[in-house]
């Protein structure tokens, strides 16, 4: 399989980012579609409307903040890239195949707010997205893609962090039949806990 | 949090560029989905549905406009910019789930015309969408990303400019409810008071 | 206002294409969510469904090459240019408002073949594409945004063949009302009128 | 019609690349828009509903190999190219109409998985989608738009592995009405058939 390296092949490393980042803002747009009025609701107050739709909206801003997340970190493992490979470009499909799913679930969960069944599918489908997005930089690493490699202190955080959505994401698909709609808050402590690890990383160096 | 250089990081700066693009693009072309011919209406003439469906088509209008518009507002301000760092890219993921709302509010506007909530609603998400906008201005003047300083009459100028939407659209969702449908006349008010205060700016310099 | 270089400010130039190729991308797309599987039709055998739906497939093809051709004129229009202007800019917003309304008209056409209104919709959304289309030529050519200067026969076949779809798309609006089904006819002739100008233009220089 | 060189003209040879994958990250996304919940379900339990769902999911599953096949195999044929041609890019209009029928033919085999034609018609679609492929590959060797001419022992390997989709998918068509919902079997096999081909190749050199 061909190599696309950044410098010598521009237009084919694009490719893979512009299909990425298509994907990204498509399914960034697709969250918005689960905002439709209800046909049946033509002579309920619109306020009425709204209000009943309030879970939607909370899974529409929770999803904003999903997808946000995932598109800069995927941003940070490209920016560390100096090669493409078939591999890469093979892992990079059901990466977006499960974040094409993002939309799917996120209905879901506005839908059907009280099954926990709901909350065990996003996490599922977002502790994937998380798991191939860490074997993407873990084939990096392998197989030299990376511009600088990455050793000692900075590849341990790095594994760290690419690990941590991947622990809470997936475990908590196991803890939403237990604790139900507080999951959401265990998928929110992805971020402070991520910036934390940043801090430490930083700290060190 | 690492910085994306113009010249330096092509490829990461144009990847927040091509997601903001691509969200731009999707968002203007959603707006076209509201346009859908009720199923139930297959035994009325079609120039009866279509007259029916008039609201809808002058919020089609008025969003393609706002859609441009800010494009056009956004287009400026990276054009200004010499580097993207975190913060500015944490700005942009609320920034485009405003944008992404834009549909949404249109197809509220559309559905229900008569209710003063529909037209309150549009002016809240624009006037959040253009309060990021301003603060991305904002953020991106203190931390020095601006590939020239602005300073003097320029920067006062600047300033006024990103203001405008933002008290306009802001204000109009208030007023909302004692002026009601009017409303959309403030909004399109937005458009000469920039160009009164473009040519104001470049008269002085 | 501002005026983007090709090769001074390929950032801003490129936004332009990246908005515009994105919208006919996504426009290309919708085209296809007209094809979707009538709800009720569960207990119908496919064959027969698939049958009925056979004005959505004229439609849909008809459309693919509509919008294909729109790209290429586009992709012409650009290749010639220089610089972008703050005028072309802000002809290219309603230029894509009407590339967006191509999915709806060709929903309208599917969903009544039998109304000759569903045909002159069609033939306005596309006659007022294309003459913003060509003002944008026209545009370029009085502002000096063009790569080398358009003059004698050059100019005027350039003038001709931008002219050709403004004319008879929006003669077909009218005539609809009197031909029916019959001013999709009208539509494909306007393929070899083009490609008989583009050889008469090769011929002579 | 001109001709856009890779180095000469990197703006309109990145333009063609640009709607290419703008409608692939499209249609991968509108995959998804299949998946969702039916309205009626609403007092059956979710788990239930996502069980009868099941033909939906395989569907997607398959769809979203597919589109990233037909990205992998477009993108392997574009890093071949030197120029793009009117000819090039009069083809690449029909192949991403096939493209964007994919998510068409998933929705029925998603929808009518007892039905032969349902099959029949998704491979249908991919057949054509491989055959313009093919004749893109085929058109570009004739016309010498490659960057490195193809001959001997290469050649026919390049011809035979764009031949091998069309050959299965058309026949699969066939077939399907023998054997029904196996067909998606003899798709798959497309993988494996192409990665031996793929072996073999890369033994000889």
């Amino acid at each position: 399989m061909s190599r696309y390296d950044r410098e010598a092949d521009p237009v084919e490393f694009g490719r893979v980012v512009t299909l990425t980042d298509g994907v990204f803002a498509i399914a960034l747009t697709l969250l918005v579609l689960d905002l439709a009025l209800p046909a049946q609701a033509a002579d309920v107050p619109l306020a009425t409307t709204l209000a009943d739709m309030a879970p939607h909206f909370s899974a529409f801003v929770i999803s904003v903040a999903v997808v946000g997340t995932f598109f800069q970190a995927h941003h940070e493992l490209l920016s560390m890239l100096q090669k493409i490979d078939g591999g890469l470009l093979g892992l990079t499909i059901p990466y977006l195949g499960f974040i094409v799913l993002i939309p799917f679930a996120q209905s879901v969960l506005g839908e059907r707010p009280d099954e926990d069944l709901a909350f065990a599918m996003y996490g599922i489908v977002l502790g994937c997205a998380s798991a191939i997005g860490a074997s993407m930089l873990w084939h990096a690493y392998r197989r030299g893609l990376l511009r600088e490699p990455l050793v000692g202190r900075t590849a341990r955080f790095e594994a760290l962090r690419s690990a941590l959505p991947v622990v809470v994401f997936l475990s908590s698909a196991g803890l939403a039949f237990l604790i139900g709609e507080w999951t959401a808050l265990l998928w929110i402590s992805i971020w402070p806990l991520d910036s934390i690890l940043g801090r430490l990383q930083r700290r060190g160096t």
